[in-house]
């Protein structure tokens, strides 16, 4: 199982990765951090702090990256492309605050989650203060259309974070209803950061059209790859971070496969795991090995592949450029990450 | 003590009321009504479940009220009002749901909490999707300068709720400080609803500033008579919904003065009672003693009324109308809500 990979498009075995996006984007992501820092800054000390927490917790910026590279391939000119990815950041991280707050988390990104240091109260406030913010920020350079695009994402994005509540420790989920909730909750934001981009720069609909789709399947891609990365990704190695979906009973995609693959005994070890939650300490491993017994992290990998190489060819009909490429490669990059 | 209400604007000794008001915009309301039970409809169904338990709790809709009263005042021809009234009503519909998560009420209006019959996360999730739709809506009718006040009252409303958190059950905040969390976190979006409607009939800045001083110098003057009514209005009854604050140990203006004008004994009282949470079956009753003692409730009134002539008098550079004294009853129905 391997990647197709355009040689012109990229250097040979080189492996994939953000380095050639990042060189492109430099001065725009630098202007955008420095407009994250401006505006997350209020009197009302705990908002930064808090806030502060999160955004510099090394987050990859992979949704403010993609509407400064979709505005930069089609050579928009103005200024309005550091709003709206630095807005995105913000509406991205609201919903990890509140996210938080609805998972009871205890670790964020390897990090104590806000939750723990500052309470829910102000995990909920906080992710509505920067949601406040993002909108200010969005209004400013006078699109509607893009307005239309970031505000329809806030809704649907919530709806999906519901569906996902309604749906929880439920191994009964199906893969379209699991594909459901993570095109809402976590794709709908990748499609409206890299539409944004296109539609500042004026482009035609068949346009914005082809980016939405490369957001909304690279997005689908990488939260994929990152449910397969929880069980330890293509090797199923056990490390540090394996089994926190797990020990959280979140129902991924790879859960759903086994679930669904597995006879009546391993169907109850899921049931009593992720349903009632009586886990011991041996149960992450016997989960990685179901796992690799019925090829759940393999087809969640193959699943991605196939979500990355719509992406790809959503890309097809703009022209050859080094942004292109780049933003091609960032498709590899997502999906890579698994091996 | 007494309001001085003009007699050529109301007939005398009846009871200022919002009939005049709901008589104008009745046709305007009912769409608005309409668009909210439109646009809180989902598949996932807890989401119109959720949104209806509030919504039609008999919330007054006086926020919706402002924004059809001011664009009819101002004799606006478009639809946009409609929008922005619903628009603005789900985000207070929001800040409710969130509200009761922070300060894990258990009833609501006389209802009981919906986080106690769905639970805080769901509630976090449905603030969030109105919170999203609220800006679809407000984006559609185009004004960008309607944005601006709207996504910026969003931002101003969640600080004033962190502020509030940090200065919970502080019994030594100030009167400056206690009023800095209202305007922030109640009255900004009365007067957010109120310019929005001048903004969308075009009318100069000096109405969209007469019309942002009425809806924000009326949200405190609501705030506070709600906050005296709390512990039993003007005659400081007892009665049902009586020190709901004191038992959730708010601080409110009452209390401010209460504390400040009090004896050690006095002020231990209150610290027992609102820091420490240390309530028995007569303390309402003793809380409610000291109010009158200092005249708490009378001076909270006193300054909700002068709030009250604030707006009264920015409604001024307005040509009389029968919206305009419509508006102007609005402010006398807050107050003498508390006789």
């Amino acid at each position: 199982m391997g990647i197709v990979v355009p040689l012109e498009e990229r250097e040979k075995q080189k492996p994939a990765g953000i380095e050639s996006l990042l060189e492109l984007i430099r001065p725009d992501l630098e202007r955008t951090n420095q407009l994250i820092l401006q505006r997350m800054g209020s009197d009302v000390t705990t908002i930064p702090e808090v806030a502060n927490h999160l955004i510099s917790a090394g987050g990859k910026r992979l949704r403010p990256m993609l509407v400064l590279a979709t505005a930069g391939m089609c050579g928009y000119k103005g200024d309005g492309q550091i709003k709206f990815a630095a807005g995105i950041e913000f509406m991205h991280t609201a919903t990890l605050l509140h996210d938080d707050v609805v998972d009871e988390s205890d670790m964020r990104r390897g990090k104590i989650a806000a939750r723990m240091l500052w309470g829910n109260e102000t995990c909920v406030l906080v992710g509505d203060f920067l949601l406040g913010h993002a909108f200010k920020m969005m209004v400013e350079p006078g699109v509607l259309s893009c307005l239309t695009v970031v505000s329809n994402a806030a809704a649907v994005i919530a709806e999906g974070e519901i569906m996902q509540l309604n749906a929880a420790k439920d191994t009964q989920t199906t893969e379209d209803a699991y594909m459901g909730v993570i095109r809402r909750k976590t794709a709908e934001l990748f499609a409206a950061a890299a539409e944004v981009g296109v539609m500042l720069a004026g482009r035609p609909k068949a346009d914005e059209a082809a980016a939405r789709s490369y957001g909304m399947n690279l997005g689908i891609a990488f939260q994929l790859i990152d449910d397969a990365l929880d069980y330890g990704g293509s090797s199923a190695k056990l490390g540090k971070n394996v089994g926190d979906d797990f020990r959280e009973g979140k129902i991924t995609l790879p859960v759903v496969l086994a679930f669904r693959r597995g006879n009546e005994n391993e169907r109850e070890f899921w049931r009593r795991t992720l349903e009632r939650g009586e886990i011991n300490d041996t149960d992450v491993e016997t989960a990685c090995g179901l796992m690799k017994k019925h090829k759940a992290l393999d087809d969640t990998i193959e699943r991605a592949i196939h979500y990355g190489a719509i992406a790809r060819d959503a890309m097809e009909i703009f022209p050859s450029s080094p942004w292109k490429s780049a933003l091609l490669e960032v498709v590899d990059f997502c999906i890579e990450r698994v091996y």
